[in-house]
């Protein structure tokens, strides 16, 4: 089964430079996919920190327990990622897969097993067969290089139709330190996490307390204000590397001075990876940015942005190019936040549809229908409650969708 | 606009008699729709009492803002009804609308303008037009009459594809009574309400208080457990009127034993209207009606029903005859609410997918998928956390819904 590639898609994708003291290779498992790459494995420089947030789903993946249990001890040798089974809702067979796994790698690296970070994405509910991706183990870490992330993001995409990567380079105190990033994710996309997978890796020294809350602040406004379809993955995992080969003295504590230019480039690799998702949204043929201001703080403006963003109504409509601001209106009153109905106004793109409770009496439906047509529609909401501010990123809903998730596993 | 009629429709209409004390009449006022009936009102012997649930939305409609206000006094004497415009975030406009078709019918009948209902259900934003209406109001009060509930139905469709209606004859005491009901709703159309609109009267005599409790009660597994796309309308309107004329000594008490068969008919009816709503949602090919037992408690099993019948991967999977289990445990895993992976139980019609965290041993995906090509889909799901059991009804998930919702208005 393959999509055309979405309309959406980046125009070209950046140069991925390496990342010192990381290595990558991918392989072909034949776990589900034929005739192209499904495992990837990353070999990280002894002493690499790691931070990672995973789904809060109830029945998370094998794959996410094994990463839940390993995460607290902050420290990464290896990864292995497979495509084409999430090794979900697998009971003891799905634990006895991680197991067999992260054994395979550790003993290929030589480290413990709980240096071993492990992901899938695929179908759900079948048994993943360890026995296809442990014996190439051994050769893919030893033949893996520092630049193949693109290839890296290839190998682990499902229902995308685009690899997605990002890096920037930024100072950390005297020293130029690199982050990339690779992400993949399409379908059952919302927060907490929208990620499906999303992998980052770094040069800098970073302790791992440091880079945890890092991560962590960096995530609200970025992989956890995406929604394609409100359907949260059992797999979602994203995990970030810090290698310290860049050789800078290392970040201990959050406060340090050093970390302002790193912060803003991961918060906007985050953003860049995860609006990346948004735009792969299956059978997506426009982003839509929701930006709800004037709610009573930011935590009701971000539920009421999501209330909007996940509306199939609102995202039928976005994708018929119809400017129907009353069913911006339905998915406010029904966000079940403050409002006030006389003092919403609603605008697509330039275009201020609605005020006071009330069509704009500027309204031009020529004017509106123009800003349908866009790739991207930027639905804006003031509620005039207070200040509170939050922006989410989703895509439409179209035939494509329906057409995705109706013959998956066929 | 018009699409074909949904193949879950009922094979036949029942018979509707009529209700003493109730008179019906339809017209055609051109609002929205040409050649077809799009106002209804109804006329209520004096003494009449009422009761109504209404939206939850935080921007109503004019008219649900006028019911809303109504209610406390708890008599009617009129009903008006419009299809075509749901006089919502209309501003002062849509106040004044309401104003004036309230004094116009309440003049016609002889009656306080609080004793006049009104709902109104179409596209939102659009000004009503009230001098559509009110010009026709003296004829229609005029020229009602009993038995025209099926025209009544008729008349306040907008997407629905058939006309919803449902009666039931019980004894109240030692006095047959009789229960009629109608609804509309395709779209648009999650808890609480999923109405959209819909009308009960019956001869019996109850008192208000008691009506408005008998109401909140059946509600919650009835109407409140209904889903087509999760979102909520700003019109939601469920009335029961009583008009006494059955001549039974009044209902005073909700705890009045006379009341049994009563409450179980208007359970009756109020569900049976419900999944008409459900199986009329737009683009439906399939019911799905969700069961989730063994949650720690009711509440908390309706809401992963909820989660299950309001995802969108489990709807298309639907919708594409696949029993994809492995969609409903995600589902079940973001509801947040109390569940272990590890034991659940999922089951699709009579053939068990998934048990103890995984695959059934003895699952046949023949029978699964032979249960699959079914009109109702009945999924079921065992959380094993405590004794809590709730059901919801809903629609599978077509590219239909999409291409009805993405030319609405055009």
């Amino acid at each position: 089964m393959s999509h055309p590639v979405s309309p959406l898609a980046p125009r070209s994708h950046p140069e991925m430079p390496p990342v010192a003291g990381v290595s990558i290779a991918t392989g072909a498992a034949g776990i589900k996919y034929k005739g192209r790459t499904d495992v990837l494995t990353m070999t990280f420089a002894p002493g690499t920190a790691v931070a990672g947030v995973l789904t809060t789903s109830k029945c998370p993946s094998a794959p996410v327990d094994h990463c839940r249990a390993s995460l607290p001890g902050g420290r990464a040798r290896a990864l292995v990622v497979n495509s084409g089974n999430a090794n979900a809702f697998t009971g003891r067979k799905g634990l006895a897969a991680t197991q067999t796994t992260a054994a395979a790698a550790a003993e290929a690296v030589g480290c413990a097993p709980s240096e071993v970070f492990l992901a899938s994405t695929g179908v759900i509910g079948e048994p993943l067969d360890a026995a296809r991706i442990t014996p190439l183990l051994a050769g893919l870490f030893a033949q893996g290089e520092g630049g193949r992330w693109r290839e890296a993001a290839d190998a682990i995409m499902t229902t995308d139709t685009y690899a997605k990567v990002a890096t920037r380079s930024v100072r950390l105190g005297e020293t130029e330190v690199r982050l990339n990033g690779i992400a993949k994710g399409a379908g059952m996309i919302a927060p907490d996490m929208a990620t499906m997978l999303s992998f980052l890796a770094t040069d800098a020294a970073i302790e791992p307390a440091v880079l945890q809350a890092l991560l962590a602040e960096a995530v609200g406004p970025t992989f956890n204000s995406v929604t394609v379809d409100s359907d949260t993955s059992t797999s979602d995992t994203l995990l970030l590397f810090a290698t310290g080969a860049a050789g800078n003295a290392p970040v201990t504590e959050t406060g340090d001075a050093r970390l302002a230019p790193f912060r803003e480039a991961l918060g906007a690799v985050l953003l860049d990876l995860a609006r990346q998702v948004a735009r792969d949204g299956e059978g997506a043929r426009k982003e839509i940015v929701v930006t709800v201001e004037g709610a009573v703080d930011d935590r009701s403006a971000k539920r009421v942005a999501l209330s909007i963003a996940n509306s199939p109504l609102v995202k039928t409509a976005v994708a018929g190019e119809d400017a129907n601001w009353g069913r911006v209106v339905m998915a406010v009153g029904k966000a079940g936040e403050p409002a006030e109905r006389d003092r919403l106004a609603i605008s697509f793109g330039d275009v201020r549809v609605a005020v006071d409770g009330e069509r704009d009496p500027a309204y031009s439906e020529a004017e509106a229908s123009a800003a349908m047509k866009r790739d991207e529609i930027a639905i804006r909401v003031e509620l005039g409650m207070g200040t509170g501010r939050w922006t989410v990123y989703t895509c439409d809903l179209t035939k494509e969708y329906v057409a995705i998730n109706g013959d998956y596993r066929s």
